[in-house]
């Protein structure tokens, strides 16, 4: 097992009902700007009742923070906090709309060009560059990215999707109440589960270092989300499939299953480049590349694959290639199960635009990727054509 | 699922050579009490190497503190606290001392009789009572109470052991470094493997409530207790094995894996009296009357007997009572595999104690205990006859 650090002081208030509860988690006296995304938050009346529980603080609203925030309108909501003294954030939204709400947190207390905050990628950003954020709180409307419970953040500017990361950015508290996502469209949850599942491989099928308690957290995790996927898709309104599926994904990506261990996230790098160029849901995304990127990695990833399948997918027999190809064919077949395509080719991307994505991935410096970087873009590319 | 809150900001400090943190972790200018217990640390030549990473920050010790750590002798070290002006302690020992140390932190912010503070049980002690307490960081020596990353602690006053919980008492860091446990007794490391397991159970072997997850995650502590339980007494210096033991001993007793679902903590209770009157280890005690427990209320917990025996014991074949009672065997068996007696005669208590111990238990409120809150005194005696 490797040294590691472990702090996550993100409140977590899970369950029905919860909402009362910001009369005590806000401050009394705090001047908060909510934000929000495309207006769904509104629509269901989520925002009516934020408001009621939030009492008689002062409330200003910034929406239409879009999937994938971009950074434009980020920048736009940090001037609103820094010329209306706002002093406390509250995110009501899935992962985009508070990973927005961290880039903005830290941007309105950064007094140089705001896009300078972009290019420390999996570095947290030193104190000495912004040394306090605004506090944040979220209501979680959309399981899947774990950012309620976490510092990271994902910005889209230009033409790239740029991780953000920062000591400074972990909620206060986040409020978990399963039956606010029961509005969801039916594509967003199955998205939500199959972030989920990408979240914990990325933690888990890497190499072994004797992190028995870590594979077998990320293991319980795969195991829930195999179990009640299909039925957080389909049956919208069931409080314990969806209250499973909600704390899934909070603790696939709080930190605790990848202390200790290597981690890939080459799916999430290549994936990040599709979403940019042609607009695939990032979850969509990992669907596609997932399965051919373990295809591609078996030798490297071999004793965990073997694992995976074994504990997993309980396949016991066959030889190893066998138990392989069948536990990467039962990915697959569960991320379609749940309505999401997993071949690039069904997205009407053509290969000949393969290139262009390894491109884009040599211009973010994702030339080497993975748990022992050593997945170059001409590998990138491989994965690619395989996941036609 | 249940509703529940989970918050947990204990930084934790894991690995080989992690002592140095203390540098960045302890305030420069900290006035510091290290607590200890009955020396071992100072033999091993931790203290010394505690306080070279403390530099010359300005440091008492106070030692002496016992295996279920006396009330008298905390409120010595509180005195010490207040006279001194001490404002950081520093555990450097097990759960006891731990323990003993967040009582300390409590008790010298508190001007009334300091015992007040043992009657308030498992419900946190009200802010309007004790306000502030002093920062504690902890270095541990022995993996098992889980107190290095939670706010619980259980004193021993008279002849009875009080729990004492109090929200102002996480300690900010705890520093998890294996080697340092290399020195422990076999029977300390057993205790510890026992002590772990059966935190886990008593959140565990309940009732269902459809908190997959929360199963899944106790189970792979169980999973992995028993994987690495008797090398972990066997091989002392095997690092693999005690960084598992010490992770597992922290996550079982960090609130994660009791967040909504139902808690036992019957064993502990009875197991508690067993220790005031006997002076058995705790863990021994455990050991003692968790299988005999299981026995008497396998109707209460049939369900997640019948899932503890698929899932942990892999016991598929039988009905399901002798599914159960291979499960209980298979338990019992794995406690004595690692040297620790499960019969009460075998610590030379008679069975005609058994009515003292069960009027000790109504003597400290104890009388209906479990879950279900239906476990009455006649059944916790019938539990201890079960366990002679």
């Amino acid at each position: 097992m490797f040294n590691f650090d472990f702090y996550n002081p993100t409140r977590i208030v899970f369950g029905k009902d919860r909402l009362v509860s910001l009369e005590q988690l806000v401050p009394a006296n705090a001047n908060i700007l909510i934000t929000f995304g495309g207006g769904s938050a509104k629509k269901s009346g989520l925002m009516d009742k934020v408001k009621e529980a939030l009492g008689s603080r002062k409330v200003l609203e910034f929406g239409g923070i879009e999937p994938n925030p971009r950074y434009e309108t980020l920048i736009k909501a940090a001037d609103v906090v820094r010329e209306e003294g706002i002093d406390f954030l509250l995110a009501v939204g899935g992962g985009s709309v508070i990973d927005g709400t961290k880039f903005i947190s830290l941007a309105s207390n950064y007094s140089g060009e705001p896009s300078d905050l972009l290019k420390f990628g999996f570095i947290p950003i030193p104190l000495d560059v912004v040394g306090k954020a605004i506090p944040i709180g979220t209501v979680l409307t959309l399981p899947g990215t774990g950012s309620e419970m976490n510092t990271g953040a994902v910005i889209s500017y230009e033409n790239g999707k740029y991780p953000v990361m920062s000591g400074l950015t972990f909620p206060k508290f986040s409020i978990l109440d399963p039956t606010i996502t029961y509005t969801l469209p039916k594509i967003q949850a199955a998205n939500g589960i199959i972030d989920t599942f990408v979240h914990t491989t990325e933690q888990y099928l890497t190499y072994p270092v004797n992190g028995l308690l870590q594979d077998r957290f990320a293991e319980g995790i795969l195991l829930t989300l195999i179990e009640i996927g299909l039925k957080s898709v389909d049956e919208p309104g069931n409080y314990d499939v969806r209250a499973n599926h909600v704390w899934c994904a909070t603790l696939a990506l709080n930190g605790l299953i990848g202390a200790g261990v290597p981690q890939d996230w080459a799916t999430h790098m290549i994936g990040h480049e599709l979403t940019a160029m042609f607009g695939i849901d990032h979850a969509q995304t990992l669907a596609i590349v997932l399965p051919s990127m373990l295809e591609v990695r078996r030798d490297k990833k071999r004793a965990k694959l073997l694992q995976y399948a074994d504990r997993v997918w309980n396949i016991q027999t066959g030889s190893e290639d066998e138990k392989i190809d069948l536990a990467i064919q039962k990915t697959r077949e569960f991320f379609e199960s749940l309505g999401v395509k997993t071949r690039l080719s069904e997205y009407g991307v053509s290969a000949d635009k393969i290139p262009d994505v390894v491109e884009q991935l040599k211009v973010h410096r994702m030339a080497v990727l993975s748990e022992t970087q050593d997945l170059t873009l001409n590998i990138s590319q491989k994965i690619l054509e395989n996941a036609m």
